[in-house]
């Protein structure tokens, strides 16, 4: 894991650079978070993820896919029928980003307030 | 806060919107991370956070200062020591990205093999 290594300082942070390797990428956080509901179709996912391109978001789904994290099921149906779900590793990594929406919800006023002072800058 | 409400979708994942907003950027994470140690002087963050260049690692504390995450305190001496330091809200923060630590410290076998499958693909 030559990235890993290479990246972070302390042994103590390699689990950190580890996960942000596997979860790196605008939207990753926000699939593994909306599959915590359940298994979603790729339109559904389309759909909750606004504002993502189709290009984008299949290479994201790729990606968590060969990192074992998320498995797509293809139902070999006609129409095609395919759905994303976590694996139970994805499902943890997920419930471990959990924390992150929760901060952020707590602190909305605040980063609003904050968000428009930056945004107002010049 | 147009970016977030644009780039989310349920109303259930703005919070992890605004969380993703503060700390995108490569080395964010690990610089909230190292600093629940305490505060350190730039040389120290220099020094762990291997790999960054003087000119990132800059703008991402700048970054993060504007978020009122982080304190830069000059103590106005000769020669110049500065030091950087968690506010309690960004304290808060760091403290939500500790279980992403946790969790690649617990799976660095599984994502040791998954990233070399990775890395030796065509």
């Amino acid at each position: 894991m030559t990235d890993c290594s290479e990246n972070c300082g302390g042994r103590y942070s390699h689990g950190l650079a580890a996960t942000l390797r596997v979860i790196s990428g605008k939207w990753k956080p926000q699939i593994l978070y909306f599959l915590l509901d359940g298994p979603k179709r790729y339109g559904e996912l389309k759909r909750t993820i606004r504002g993502v391109s189709d290009k984008v978001l299949i290479q994201q789904l790729k990606d968590l896919e060969a990192y074992h994290v998320l498995a797509r099921t293809d139902y070999k149906e006609v129409p095609p029928r395919v759905d994303y779900a976590l694996t139970p590793f994805g499902r943890s990594l997920a419930d471990a980003i959990v924390p992150l929406c929760t901060w952020g919800t707590q602190n909305m006023a605040e980063m609003v307030s904050i968000f428009a002072q930056r945004d107002s800058l010049p």
